[in-house]
């Protein structure tokens, strides 16, 4: 469905006049042509923003965060979804990082920055805190078992549409070597395609590591049932969007077709908001649910999620790749195993090795876990020197390429 | 929810270099902000049309659709929905008046205009075929009662949130006079002011006209029931947007809660495409489907919208109002009358008295009926003056507005 990605992103630098000097940095990544309307719409809700008082915006950070929703005019153009969403997660991923870096949260504090309008009739604030209180036990442990061993990780490196059996065996050898255990396998453009690349690859790590499968919403929903049930043979744990990711009920029914073959579905990098979670949960549509920090509105969003999967038992396994969204997610992931899930059973979170050189906190993965991050912030401040040269349309990189293209 | 509408539009024109001197209008509106983002997808767009030929465009409608929706780029920043999805109305509205401009439609045409992606599991093309063919029986009499008496239509401008009795009484009896006979109201800030109002307006037109109330997404699923129950005695046909556009198994809930009231759910001007109103159908969500030509993909998808309707026998009653919406939308509804449902039972189609006077082809209602527009084209065309006034940021209407602003 993507078929000429070419990252990019809106980078959102927020500074203030307070003398520690710090800046917040949030970001949001599209593949390409399309950021200049994100950035469209971050200028669009800069005034929220322009000449503000952190304090003030995180003191009343639900309010805020209704504040940039629910803007009267600019709501129209969602509500809270697409491209104006992308860039309340820009906006609002800059405020976390800048926040971050000046002070701890309590669960209490946590609570009061979600916004649970239009999810009331599921999880309510009281539920929340009551997680939160319940997660409290056993807390310490979780915490030193992050730092020492991380967070579980796959890899999405090894077998995307149409590589040749020689490519496969190779990047499938190297990962193998490099202790990868969990492999995520692109599907649906070519039948026998799929089935040649799932072979090879389930040869090659045996039975016991783990494959999942993963459409991009190549399907309708009853070719996505007769499609799997060919694949089927291959043992995914899961087979990831496989329709549009508007269509609750069709995940519904594919997971419900799907689940006498052991497959479950997992979906979420393109839900645009917690409403749409809220429904996959409550029509039992999915076994793996997938955040993303870019797409929903920040941590603010994605808490209210991650409270609404551990409430109907379902293991949150993130989405991440694009430009930077390992940096941010792993965040959320760590977060959601020592406070929230408090388990790691069925849980790991995506890794594609890609853009972390042009990052100044990037990710740390060791023996296919992420490791803890150390510094403070959201992990989203990139590198001054990348940003200077990939600037678009003044960076040199682009410069070049214009001047290439004949602009 | 939106407190501060300053309408607004993206506007679009297309040229040919063909001697018949024809152009297209396309139109999709916002509140206000939020238009420069969308003008800006409109451009993003953009390539996909300039220097393209008419005919191959329409000769392969559905695939061009396709195009647009599925940028292998832009598709990211969606898909099909949000501000992406408002520039492709805006564009494809321009394409639709251009082409109708030109040439009559059969129904096997039409049918190949319509991306049945994600929506077979509901529609076929096969059944699309079926349903427009069976609507041949009684057409021209169809025809006949349109021309001669217009489609229903019904009123939003008499009974907005905090009017005062006096406002309500001299803007109630003026429409009574004017012979309109259903009547909107708005709801869902104050218990107490809607219970005021709803009573004033149910004594006002007694016990046999029509009632609707509108709450614009106001509520949580199970203060909606709540609410709607303390208005129930005053028999409104149907509660409208109850509460998020996206919460599909929401509208369901409250479908369910408040039918035993003879309250039936409407929902559709903030949904975002056809998976969104295949869901709405497919889970008895609603009982009057509000569809929008400035929202979903133009003709072509809400046709896919209104075939469904039809094979699940729910009325199509669509969203008017904002910049040049009515003009649209009765284009669709009246034939939505000749060619799919062909009955006016539970129908009729909102009309706002808002900003007529600067369409070159405006509505023109008579004993509240939209009368059949006469001209080839979607209607979409502004008066050329209009468009120098008030275009942004150069028309005289603008410049006045920011010198006053001191910008």
């Amino acid at each position: 469905m993507h078929t000429d990605p070419d990252y990019s992103a809106a980078y959102v630098v927020l500074e203030t006049d307070v003398e520690d000097g710090l800046k917040g940095y949030g970001i949001t990544f599209t593949l390409g042509r399309g950021t200049e309307v994100v950035v469209c719409a971050v200028n669009a809700l800069a005034p929220h923003v322009l000449n503000k008082d952190l304090g003030d915006i995180v003191g009343d950070f639900r309010g805020f965060y209704r504040q940039l929703t629910s803007d009267g005019q600019l709501r129209w153009i969602g509500p809270e979804k697409g491209v104006v969403h992308l860039a309340t997660a820009a906006v609002l991923n800059a405020v976390w990082d800048l926040w971050a870096k000046q002070e701890g949260k309590d669960p209490q504090t946590l609570v009061s920055c979600i916004d649970f309008r239009y999810i009331t009739d599921v999880l309510t604030e009281e539920e929340a805190c009551e997680i939160l209180r319940q997660s409290q036990v056993g807390k310490k442990e979780r915490e030193e078992q992050m730092l020492a061993h991380g967070y579980p990780a796959y890899t999405t490196s090894c077998a995307w549409l149409g590589y040749p059996d020689a490519t496969l065996k190779q990047l499938c050898s190297e990962a193998l070597k490099d202790g990868w255990t969990r492999f995520k396998v692109k599907v649906g453009a070519d039948l026998q395609d799929d089935i040649r690349r799932c072979r090879l690859i389930r040869n090659m790590i045996g039975p016991e590591k783990t494959l999942m499968m993963d459409a991009n919403q190549r399907w309708d929903v009853p070719e996505a049932v007769e499609w799997m049930t060919k694949l089927a043979e291959f043992k995914p744990l899961w087979i990831e969007e496989p329709t549009s990711p508007d269509d609750i009920l069709g995940h519904a029914a594919i997971s419900k077709a799907l689940a006498p073959l052991g497959i479950g579905v997992a979906t979420g990098e393109q839900c645009h908001n917690r409403v749409i979670f809220k429904q996959l949960l409550q029509a039992k549509a999915l076994k793996f649910l997938q955040i993303d920090s870019c797409r929903l509105g920040s941590v603010n969003e994605n808490l209210s999620v991650l409270l609404m999967a551990k409430k109907f038992d379902i293991p949150v396994c993130p989405h991440a790749g694009g430009v930077g969204l390992c940096e941010l997610v792993q965040h959320l992931i760590i977060f959601d195993f020592i406070s929230v899930s408090a388990s790691l059973q069925d849980r790991m979170c995506e890794y594609v090795d890609h853009l972390h050189e042009h990052f100044k906190y990037p990710v740390l993965i060791r023996e296919a876990s992420y490791m803890p991050p150390k510094d403070a912030g959201y992990s989203t401040e990139m590198k001054e020197d990348s940003v200077k040269r990939h600037r678009y349309p003044d960076g040199e990189v682009w410069k070049k390429l214009l001047t290439a293209q004949g602009n």
